[in-house]
């Protein structure tokens, strides 16, 4: 999907709701579990159920592969189940040497056809621009995370520049692509520092995980963080997709995906 | 595998060898083509031909999601064939919050049974401590790799210490765990930096990539980075797999691990 696909898609459906398929097969409804592959049912139902409200989809690898290669074909059902009209989103944190960083382009990029995928910054651009050579495909670069423990490096001053690490990290790779074609992604935890990233990445779009279950708000992050062409793709998992643990899962899940839509929706006007 | 194992092993076998597994369905001999699993026959034929040369065997993950689950299959199928006697590193460089990490160490470690997962620092400790709940289980940590870019982010001086980015991954993840559950990645082509490093961690085991294919040598990594108990895995990939395309693609790779295994026997002695 291209930017201006992207943009349109936001502005028409007045959200900019990701919704984050961290599906975890031991926590999905009881009444699942005789199907042939509950996680792809449990996917189906949810993507079925939360369309009108969301964007974006975002598939957690990890849950997928803690299964095996089982676990592995349900996210090729689900990547595949996935409507060409959102923007798909393998959350893999990917990072390699230019040889093996191909390797993953053409797993995610070829293979299951994700428009992006989230990139581990550590090993510099060789780990990044193979992904670039992919028309109308995206490399989402870790910024700032959600997690407790981001303090731990990306907070970190360098000494020959005015940068924190996660500056350093958006003033070099926003250099190695441009805005539609690379994203960030900063935690909603992170709200305070929106604007100083906004200052180095004022055009880029933001992928921002840790609304509801990490403790972000929607209107914190428009307000630190959005842009012309909105420029923030907002992420909510756990908080959606088990909204109910009863046959009721899917309903409940649209629910909370209308919710956070409706707070989203005065936000983004034309 | 715990660490006396490990030890044992190598000097056992007067190595310290590990065998990268980085195949790439396009590159291996054609006549494996008609067979059911290529990419699991040609492991299995490359495992048995070096196993009298090798203490490890390092699954790049990559080269097998390129296939989809596919791959997942034959990454699991080489994984249970590699035998007890061996160290087995899944190099996935993964990385991320907490419930997320949870879930990648059920994969690589329960699922798959390895000894041990690469990860990357970037996010913290949240990536790291999961991996350390597992007794006799191992996180290999990046710290300084063996790509031209790892200059990118790496090797830029922190304003609060004397240490640069890489240097204060040692010092801040070596506090996480121990000698017997965490090693660290220094690429072979950073040789020079290999005295530095082990005044940081003198007694942690270093996984080197970069020899062969990327041009570093056993002389160098041992003269710069050997402890009392070796202390190293050095890995070469390409050249042994690729030794040979033909239908002697075994015994060529054999050769290849012998003569690496020759280089390292007068270095590895009680």
């Amino acid at each position: 999907m291209d930017r201006s696909q992207l943009v349109k898609t936001i502005f028409e459906k007045r959200s900019c709701l990701c919704v984050g398929l961290d599906t975890d097969i031991q926590k999905i409804p009881k009444h699942l579990s005789t199907l042939e592959d509950p996680v792809f049912e449990f996917n189906k139902a949810i993507i079925d159920a939360t369309l009108p409200f969301s964007v974006a989809y975002k598939i957690n690898t990890a849950f997928y592969e803690a299964s095996g290669s089982a676990g592995w074909k349900s996210l090729e059902k689900t990547a595949a189940y996935l409507p060409d009209s959102v923007f798909k989103i393998a959350d893999a944190k990917r990072g390699d040497i230019g040889n093996t960083t191909d390797m993953y382009a053409k797993a995610f990029f070829e293979h299951l056809n994700f428009d992006s995928v989230t990139i581990a910054p550590y090993m510099g651009s060789d780990s990044i621009t193979p992904f670039l050579k992919y028309k109308d495909k995206w490399a989402i670069i870790l910024a700032l995370t959600s997690n407790a423990s981001s303090t731990d490096f990306q907070l970190k001053k360098l000494s020959d520049s005015d940068n924190s690490l996660y500056q350093e990290v958006l003033t070099l790779t926003s250099a190695m692509g441009n805005i539609s074609n690379l994203m960030y992604v900063v935690g909603a935890t992170k709200a305070s520092e929106l604007k100083s990233i906004r200052k180095l990445v004022p055009d880029h779009f933001l992928l921002i995980p840790g609304v509801g279950a990490q403790g972000g708000t929607v209107k914190d992050v428009f307000e630190g963080g959005a842009n012309k062409d909105c420029g923030l793709l907002i992420n909510s998992s756990r908080g959606i997709i088990y909204a109910s643990k009863g046959e009721d899962f899917a309903v409940k899940a649209a629910q909370e995906a209308k919710l956070l839509q409706k707070e989203m929706e005065s936000f983004v006007t034309v």
